[in-house]
């Protein structure tokens, strides 16, 4: 059951709590407007539904709503971010803006984060770059709850990556994806719906394959893109594990199983290797490497010919990395957005307890 | 059948191959180095096996013996190299150099390269950069084997990606994978044992499923990492839009179904839309980011902690990304690499034909 609310109402009320836990107005705006764009965008599992966490994370004193977001260090290219602990919807667009500002002078700009917490959908980040003619990247580490090829242990996050690219009549090319089989909405999903699992999403505690939505309860694991050493997890590992090394290990923060989980009922590890979570972030201006207008004019050609492949029975095209997203988009800043009964329950209680109405 | 036979009689023998087409002797030595690291580091189907591959080449008039490697465009911390239709082997190399040089200035450095060919190994490439403690990144598109998904049509090549970082105590971590399910050199050795392929490798003409390891042959397609839009196959299809789309859409090379295939006897599209193939080479300086022997622990750690991961009965322990390369390297350099009977058939009828004795 689901009931569609308008994004104004959303955003009006997202925006409200954020204020109530002490964020300024500034932040509060800019936080609600990350956040929503997962569920403008169809990602329902990375949006509004997560907003009770952020609160509850913050009531566990582990996100701090007045952060002092500082750059702590720099070469013409580069930088490092410390986040202050503060929410990573606020942190990681101010350092995709310095991302952004390093490749306008340098031709491109990366900025690693650490002491920063859950940053919502990596697109949000990763898009902030196409406005200004440039290429964009975003990728974060996450609580581990994926066993790399071989490991009944959960070493790793789902670790996404986004890569967003210019285009000029077409729209741009946004791939924005989880480096395991599945991400862990997709298993939300199917255990709302209490349905068995595709093989080589998730594994038992002791390793072995299974089908059970409700495995990561017992013990068990997500599994890296690839599913099995035959069908190339160890690929899915290697993704994983550069995402978790650049966002963590370059920046400061804390990596692999040491990462502090999003939930607040699970502490964060005792021995922490770095400060909170980590980002890393690229912006590549295009005219760095070659003409805008000639390189929008190959990459509508790129789009084109892809869309326009021929396919399997049933099937209506190849899906260029982004439309889906973009079309949600478009149709849900107009006809509101689809919010789940359990998470509107969720969210009236959060402003219940915070004095603010839904 | 295979015979071991010493690094340096196979390099000996190289070296002089590529004399006779034309190189310099200072380019067919790198040519050679960067060839053999795939037969040193266990990738046989990228090394010395592809040689008489590069020779019908040049005798088909698409490789340039004696390119002109030019940088043909450059910001502070991005080039784009003009290849002149030389050999991948020392196109990439020379770019990787840029890189390098960039970084040092400007904490990163990124190269695209246009007007290439097949550059052998991606780590090769990338590894380039650990000597300076930096981390190397290096992509390239390839010939068009791999479908989409849900596309019948082969779009995409192979397109690897490598990241090598450098450790501490422990070796640099090097992830070196086609962004496929498996690699072309997989099914190659499939075929060779006429053995059956696993489900999600590859697919028939129509776009079914299929495990017959021969199906390339008849217009089957390689898939891309995922196997199935169930397992996850368009990641995988994004990764190898964005190896192609940095490669030769930001280079002005050829891409997707353009690429020239890399046999001769397959011509390559009568209506280009770029020059040669393309590559995307990048380095970082680690103390851009962070001191280096803060990160050579962390580092140390990250993979310490991996490496000793409880694992699933039956396997020894997880791999790090470049252990199994790193062991071959060390056992092959002292006992002589081993070579598939067919190949060193082929061997020898090329020197025989241009006069050099293996």
């Amino acid at each position: 059951m689901e009931t569609v609310l308008p994004y104004r109402r959303l955003s009006d009320f997202t925006q409200a709590i954020f204020i109530k836990i002490g964020s300024t107005t500034e932040d509060a705006q800019l936080a609600t407007s990350v956040l929503l764009r997962a569920d403008l965008r169809g990602i329902d599992s990375h949006g509004i539904a997560r907003l009770s966490g952020y609160v509850r994370l913050w009531e566990a004193k582990r996100v701090n709503a007045r952060p002092d977001v500082r750059l702590v260090h720099e070469s013409p290219s580069t930088a490092v971010v410390d986040g202050d602990g503060g929410l990573g919807l606020v942190v990681a667009p101010r350092a995709m803006e310095i991302a952004i500002k390093k490749a306008e002078t340098c031709g491109t700009g990366w900025v690693a984060v650490k002491n920063s917490n859950h940053f919502g959908i990596a697109a949000q980040h990763a898009m902030m770059a196409l406005d200004h003619d440039m290429i964009g990247m975003a990728m974060t580490n996450a609580s581990p709850l994926v066993a790399p090829t071989f490991s009944v242990e959960r070493l790793l996050g789902t670790n996404p990556i986004c890569v967003a690219i210019p285009a000029g009549k077409q729209p741009a090319f946004v791939a924005d994806f989880a480096t395991t089989t599945a991400a862990n909405g997709k298993l939300e999903i199917l255990q709302r719906k209490n349905q068995q699992a595709p093989t080589g999403w998730i594994q038992k505690k002791n390793g072995e394959a299974s089908q059970n939505p409700h495995e990561l309860k017992d013990g068990g694991a997500l599994l890296p893109l690839g599913g099995d050493r035959d069908h190339g997890s160890h690929k899915g590992f290697c993704l994983g594990a550069w995402v978790d090394i650049f966002s963590a290990v370059l920046s400061g923060a804390n990596y692999g199983p040491w990462v502090p989980p999003f939930v607040s009922f699970l502490a964060p590890p005792a021995d922490p290797v770095g400060l909170g979570i980590g980002h890393f972030l690229g912006a590549m201006r295009v005219d760095a490497f070659r003409p805008m207008e000639e390189f929008k004019h190959h990459m509508d050609n790129w789009i084109s010919r892809f869309r326009s492949a021929t396919v399997v029975e049933g099937e209506s095209s190849v899906v260029i990395p982004g439309d889906p997203e973009r079309e949600s988009e478009r149709d849900r800043a107009t006809a509101g957005i689809p919010i789940n009964e359990k998470v509107i329950e969720d969210l009236t209680q959060l402003g219940t307890k915070l004095g603010v109405k839904l």
